[in-house]
């Protein structure tokens, strides 16, 4: 039951619900793209006295060091960009939601695929924008011609998530020639395995926007950090809302852990090799089994067996300790997406699959 | 100049000018009601290998562990109130920014005092909520029964800033018993600095909704922490309109922090009476220099002198190493905000200010 007091334009809306995060046993978590790992060493050296005597003192709401350290670790000088072209947000849903608060609403919808991250949809049913969901092809790929034809502002994950296919960046910059009076928002969570960024397509594309997050590939889903690399203006104008709603959306130490991740270049591309090798033998073990196995370019693979339906294979994962996530939709309930843990948790998966089988 | 792609509701907004930190030189700072005090031993203990090594993983987007937090340092269940009735944020700016925005718009509107914090003015400017401002009394304390006679929802900081006067519990519960349909927030970010809480009205009070900060008594403004204690079915909506838009807005290390600060009192009210003793001493300075101080109880003064105007005592301070705030409207700007630091910070103020007179 809603308070008297929520305004009325929420009315009837649907509120998300967060991803179970269950506390009766231990699980091999293998439900969140999240994972395991620690991340860099470097991130323990810099929680440390200087920062934490600091605290009393309000941390820079422009961000300053840490959208220098994005541009460094992006190299966006070679792209002809640099930090004025980076906004920061506490993890890339906050990104994102400015960026929609900032130019979305009535007049200027929203259009993403039907299967896709349910955060674009939620943003959309509770905030009132209008928004229409863009079939992916029979093989659940992205409908590039589609995008390209759509009148609405463009927002898809590459890869996509839960398949986690990918499109050329040549595509998407297909889609955002097609209508720069429109917005086209890459959110490239998953790109560090594997796929390639269109960050440097910015340059050349004042409507496109490609959003990354650190709570993926470096290992920081517990900080919570993300931002948006795009035109110097519209950067701009999402500090201005940014400035009237939490001007100090990123503490001290997230902003402290986030610069020592950037740094250490070296670790976030051993635990990035680590997760594609552990996806392809992965993938290996799951078609031996005959599953079908999406190629994905994330951290997690969709898969998919003609003999054992995904709620059952689902909650059988689950009696044996590891979690996966089902998503219960018309094109999806088939599948299970499995993210990549370590060598032990994906043995501990399969060893319960066969269980199953 | 705006991007094109700024959504049409904003245009002609002036954005929020966040305060300025000048790197020029090394400042006694003294402008922005902060401190150079360090937070309890207990952050350092806090940050500790466990809570690096699961940054791989999300934090609770419930905040289950901190609102307890929360509940046991406000010894809420003597009050009739739970952990239910606590809405965390990153900083209360974002509890407020959330407040308005799931309650707030066009035929709910918002009124405040006319002398306030700045920020409630900025988010009804750029989000496009109807304000009205409230005049303070000719003694600059806020106009109790104007409050309670104003038709819109009502938001005031108690004690308010910047002139540190409070109201009594008894006059925010008239304010709030005048109308149930009308939200009432009470700002409480300076109240651990000698006012009264009205948390314990918030039982008997569905309408009242009550905000703090750990940024101020906590010592804690680089961590940024807030929360509100209201009707649970309010802090149900309030999360719900978070999942939408940022469900991660508490990183792992924010909350570990806020917890281990929470469970320090003996060190929180060690702090609190360091600044109550050091606002006193500087009161009586100030008073013998032939300055009038409002009687103030956050952890800063507002001061003025009748010979010295107070852009000048602004511009001399700074030139000697000293950051104050001045703000320039018609009922404010004979006045200079000053935030009590450290006793040798004070020495410094009153030094400078000694050479200015």
């Amino acid at each position: 039951m809603p308070s008297r007091y929520l305004n009325a334009r929420y009315r009837g809306v649907t509120p998300y619900v967060p991803g179970e995060q269950p506390r009766d046993r231990t699980y091999v978590k293998l439900n969140a793209n999240e994972t395991s790992v620690p991340p860099s060493p470097a991130v323990r050296a810099a929680l440390d006295d200087a920062l934490v005597d600091g605290l009393g003192r309000y941390a820079d709401p422009h961000c300053t060091a840490l959208r220098e350290a994005v541009a460094r670790a992006l190299d966006l000088g070679a792209h002809g960009l640099d930090a004025s072209c980076v906004f920061c947000g506490n993890g890339s849903d906050e990104v994102l939601g400015l960026l929609f608060l900032t130019c979305l609403g009535e007049g200027a919808p929203l259009c993403f695929p039907d299967v896709t991250y349910g955060f674009y949809r939620d943003y959309a049913g509770t905030f009132g924008v209008p928004a229409r969901q863009v079939p992916l092809r029979a093989d659940l790929s992205l409908d590039v011609d589609a995008f390209a034809a759509a009148p609405e502002n463009v927002v898809f994950p590459n890869p996509n998530a839960p398949t986690g296919l990918a499109v050329e960046p040549a595509d998407v910059e297909r889609i955002a020639a097609a209508d720069r009076g429109r917005l086209v928002i890459v959110d490239e969570a998953y790109v560090d395995y594997g796929a390639a960024t269109c960050v440097p397509l910015v340059a050349s594309n004042p409507n496109l926007v490609v959003v990354h997050t650190m709570s993926k590939s470096y290992n920081l889903a517990g900080a919570h950090v993300g931002w948006c690399v795009c035109a110097p203006d519209l950067a701009a104008d999402l500090a201005d809302i940014k400035f009237s709603l939490n001007p100090f959306n990123l503490s001290a130490p997230t902003m402290a852990i986030a610069i020592a991740a950037l740094g250490d270049r070296s670790y976030h591309d051993a635990c990035v090799s680590a997760v594609i090798s552990e996806r392809a033998r992965t993938t290996d073990e799951l078609v031996a089994r005959g599953f079908t196995v999406l190629p994905s370019l994330g951290n997690f693979v969709f898969a998919t067996h003609p003999a054992l339906d995904a709620v059952s294979w689902n909650a059988g994962l689950r009696e044996r300790g590891v979690l996966c996530r089902h998503f219960d939709a018309p094109r999806t309930r088939d599948w299970l997406r499995v993210t990549i843990g370590t060598r032990d948790e994906m043995d501990a998966f399969l060893s319960a699959t066969d269980e199953l089988l």
